[in-house]
């Protein structure tokens, strides 16, 4: 079983691009469409860039949260929801070497990740793609899925997440507004 | 910066092959050498199988487990360190899909996999590469170096880390013993 997501930027696709703005770091070329593909013999011909990564296993979240995440959480591809945003991120080498009760103090104890996310259940839909372990320019990719009346709720999210300390260990971040 | 390091059995390589065992599942073709290679353009012709994998984060590690493993542990390539061994294994669905907390239960509270490693060291060395998810038959590839005086130290390490209740979640290992 593979579980792997290609993201093409370029000139196809079924999202069209409404806007590419560097967060922290170095920006991703221009592109007025991305195509999201789980076919890795797929072909991206003339694309402007590629990001792939894998769905795996839960590295910070208890099964109190989990039970909770697996409840709330809707599905991708809701009818409704026809805006998107794709957010490539990378944490600095420091993040890395901590230990994991030190990461996860960070993420969760001080910065609330798991519990801001919960918030914008089930309006903002989320998908966790790691790409770190394959040599990518970036170590994770986050896509959203959202209805048009949910993109105030979509930015307050993505605001407060990076207001916290966590977030002094990202050190690259872009983020891709979608629409379909 | 790529950590893949590919093991490849079968007519060449710098480690002879002792022995290739089943302790659960199926084994691996039969092959005399093995190659470790760091370079993933290698070709490893006819090679009669491949497994790569990947160093990464520390995944359930606490600090102070990390600052005693980083003081204790010995470099890879020791002058003395002509043995070594090759463990892929795979775990269950069942144990990707328990939660960080619990599997950091199973595998440290419960099974003392951390502290248990400890104790072998500094003359069992070891190092561990990830490859779940790429895809790959294995989860996980366990490299162990050490001298001929350490090898009844290493079966017994390895005897009593299959004997905890982290080793019911395994369902797939092989056990490559291996000269230089």
């Amino acid at each position: 079983v593979t579980r792997l997501t290609t993201f093409s930027g370029g000139d196809f696709g079924n999202w069209e691009v409404e806007s590419i703005e560097a967060v922290a770091g170095a920006s991703l070329p221009d592109a007025s469409w991305l195509a999201v593909s789980e076919d890795a013999e797929t072909a991206h011909v003339g694309a402007a860039w590629l990001l792939r990564g894998v769905t795996s296993n839960q590295r910070y979240t208890t099964r109190e949260e989990q039970t909770i995440l697996l409840a709330e959480q809707p599905q991708l591809g809701r009818p409704e929801a026809t805006r998107a945003a794709l957010i490539p991120i990378r944490k600095t080498e420091e993040w890395w070497e901590l230990a994991q009760d030190e990461r996860r103090e960070i993420l969760a104890d001080r910065s609330k990740h798991v519990s801001i996310g919960l918030e914008y259940l089930p309006g903002v839909a989320r998908r966790l793609y790691h790409c770190r372990d394959f040599g990518e320019p970036f170590d994770f990719l986050t896509w959203f899925e959202y209805a048009p009346s949910q993109a105030a709720a979509f930015s307050e999210l993505v605001a407060r997440l990076r207001d916290t300390p966590e977030w002094g260990y990202v050190e690259r971040e872009v983020e891709i507004r979608l629409v379909r």
